[in-house]
């Protein structure tokens, strides 16, 4: 008897009855326009277990290239469910010898954690211009406050593997190099602000693609 | 002929001449697709006084059921004006022998009035397993932190009303009992999560419609 | 058997055996300093349940005044529970004829509700000059956006008794007569910035005390 | 050869290759509905570097008016890139004897740079009553804490200038006296709730624009 | 002869001379007490490289125990760095058959990657009971919003390895049997809030050490 | 008559009779440790009007140097007032072809007001590295996203100033230059992440004063 009348609890708890009154998440409609604080949900109703679930974290990337390595992100463009949590990942494959350039994530902070192989890695704060290097292997968790410039360089025999998590799900990854040298801005403007020699800035734009 | 001039400041005082330029309040349009800071404002031309108010609160839950008590919620889904205002309420009636079961507000702290009756109310802290228990009557103020497992109980010969706030407008709330036995999430995990016996575990979801 | 093996999970689970991890509440310490987000935490070993209770909302306030209403707060200042948490509440007293004379509250949201009586309450929009003005009784709820005009009016022949309820646990409470007149601000001042006759800004400063 | 080989990198760096995974800024679209957040984002490939840029605080206001004063913001309304940002910012000008009547920005703090001249600036505490006026001059920085009562006069023969900045894009402005007298809130409402006279309830409501 | 005129730049750009004019990272001082916003920052002079790493979460936990799990936390109580930055992990060890019980998180969102082996994860929504259950293996990410009940299970043959991240300094971790059975909460209390059998109370009160 | 019954107004409109219930304003002590929100709050009733205003910003920078140009902060270190509210500012006195090089602030956005003069300003996105460059002048604003590369050249033949404002109390300053440059970064590890000739590297660190 007692199953009965408790079933009855499930619709008369609620005063009216209820119909769903919270947000408990907010998978991404990447389909619609983004606001401040990201994208529209996608109707709740449509939202599986598949939605917050990402494989793309399992898959190395391609290191054949000049740096010897490879950034997998896991966004918001990339997780949809990251919408709204304030969080997201991702993964960084270096070769030996290969290395993720200086560079800064302008809305986070970052946790790496390296998975496979030995890494050094650092920042440089802005308050005091101190640079904070250190070298970490398989295990070590390693932290890189919000928009300070910092790298990774794998400088030993093995490939490495890296995981990096921040504090939003739209962290940003700005690359030094490719922010002065891969684009249109022109030389003159580049050398002025960064007391680079032409000769520097040239080669670099060649080698990135950029021009002007 | 005072007035006749302040009365141009109207129109003056602004350059260009002014419209709107703020953010007052965002009454909800429930009928758009929410964001994660909530849902889109409603035109405020369209805006009156009445969508600021709400009834829903001021009327007696039904609590002829198996807790012998009822939550009315007055979060953004009833009550639109609460949208952007990091607030919501509910109200509690429990009959004498009532219980609003162990359960968390997974988005917001409450602050709970007891306005009538008595009850005897708890959380359970995640640091240290400690339970604080009391029992407080009419008058007083409770407060369960975020994300906690709390309870209410009305464990007194009279009927007992409170209001519970929320600083979210979607605070949540996942009844765990509702949560293990009232959906068809398998029994053995259910088990295997918990370590209940299987029987509690039948009987209980037999009790409250679950199913698996 | 199995509670024995069970009962060594408690101190295996955490690798290394689990301390407090989480600030589950932040209790405040009265006696220190503040910092902008808020005071410190007591040693949450010596809080026990009965700090997370507070009694003053169930106590009348005196309405013997001019005013013929009184406000009784639940900020951080009286219950330090809320250190932390986002949330305050505040219990109105009104005698018929009482007024809450027009004020605002610089650091939050109100959500008012009606437990005695009937209210005239209102705020004015600062986009559009709008008066949203409703009369509202026992059982309603009203919302008033941060940092706007309003005030409680209770225009009717009985007591009223209402709670109210924000998203910050120190709303502030700026009342508009206190602040023009009520302090030593010089009456010179008041006038040009108010366009208030002097005679008035007099009358009233002598009738609250101000100087000047 | 090195660039042929670093050319690659921009394609491959990224697995899979890069689309754009960061939000950097989000421009205004001001004919889309508001969010609790802000605006929906203008397309980015739609938006140039005269997005970014605004001239409206180089336009002197028009202080011919009775306050011999003008107000020229630059809040998300008027420059749509302030959108998310938690910034904005507006123009005082104040011929000698003008004046900022006393007022509020319900959303934000504010910090005031004088550019020209001389003012007498101020703000009422919410917590003691205590006004803090103090005389600033060109090149000095005065802050005025959020929703706090506030006031700019030149009480000197020169034209005043001065910029304030906020840190919200809809700071919102509510001035006392457009509050009190220039809609249709009924003059009993307003004499009950300031204790002001019926005669000077009328006269500013002829002067300003108000009824009832 | 450029860089002897370069040189002056560090000492003459500041005006006046620099000094340290920004909180780049507040590494926490876990002797001092506690606020909101976390701990006091250890003085910046003092910290070196070696304070933003970790290498606990390198460190395999110790299976041995009934539930054939451990969770190593990386919390800012283990992790001084996390002070501040919105960001902390774990790691979780499963032997073939562990599990994470079902626990809440109370003050985060969390990202979950699996390293070695399989789990199947869920989690059980509160607007409407669904649970979200899935099978992951190495290299997939799941995300579990807020304050929602959820479990990880290692119904495999093989040792499983996880990472999970937070987007919170200190997350918390309510373990619902530690809860409900690993306390002196009154074991009539917990059966009157979760409608569980006596007898069965009483066996995991047994097993988990709790009393009354 | 009135008078006297209204002053009695003021000592019982509190109940209990009030003591100051808020936060208005935190103004830091800056000799006290710092917490992730900022500084502690210097003792409210020695605060005067002094405490909130600041002349820096009105004293112009010395640009005898190689870039022709200085930065003048107005950040919590030098205005304590705006502890805890969301603000900040600089000002830039710029020499004809004066320049401020690269540089980011990690942690809030900018919005720049011309007040003399012309610049050439620009930011560098991080989505789609695209620069958005514009020539601006005395009276137009422009707006640098959070954490992103930008400069500002004087790059007429009059002197410039702007002032600059930040939604934070300290939102840093990195100087390309002086983080690659300036310190002790070893000279192999500055390539290695820039891919900057060698020579070019020892070049500017000789000018810059840095080593290794």
């Amino acid at each position: 008897m007692l199953h009965i009348i408790l079933f009855l609890t499930l619709s008369l708890l609620f005063s009216p009855p209820a119909k769903a009154t919270v947000q408990d998440f907010c998978v991404a409609d990447l389909t619609a326009p983004e606001t401040p604080s990201g994208y529209h949900c996608k109707d709740p109703k449509k939202v599986t277990a598949n939605d917050f679930a990402y494989s793309g974290l399992g898959v190395a990337g391609n290191t054949s290239n000049i740096i010897s390595a490879s950034v997998s992100p896991a966004f918001v463009s990339q997780f949809p469910a990251l919408n709204g949590l304030g969080l997201s990942g991702l993964r960084l494959d270096l070769a030996p010898g290969g290395v993720i350039p200086l560079h800064t994530h302008p809305g986070a902070n970052e946790m790496l954690v390296v998975l496979h192989g030995k890494l050094t890695v650092g920042f440089i704060s802005s308050a005091s211009n101190v640079p904070y290097v250190k070298s970490i292997k398989k295990g070590d968790t390693f932290v890189f406050p919000q928009g300070l410039l910092h790298f990774q360089l794998n400088d030993h025999k093995t490939h490495a593997l890296a995981l990096a998590f921040f504090n939003s799900p739209f962290p940003g990854l700005q690359i030094l190099d490719f922010a002065l040298f891969a684009n249109n801005l022109a030389s003159a403007l580049v050398e002025k602000t960064t007391f680079l020699d032409d000769a520097q800035v040239k080669k670099l734009k060649a080698a990135l693609g950029g021009t002007n």
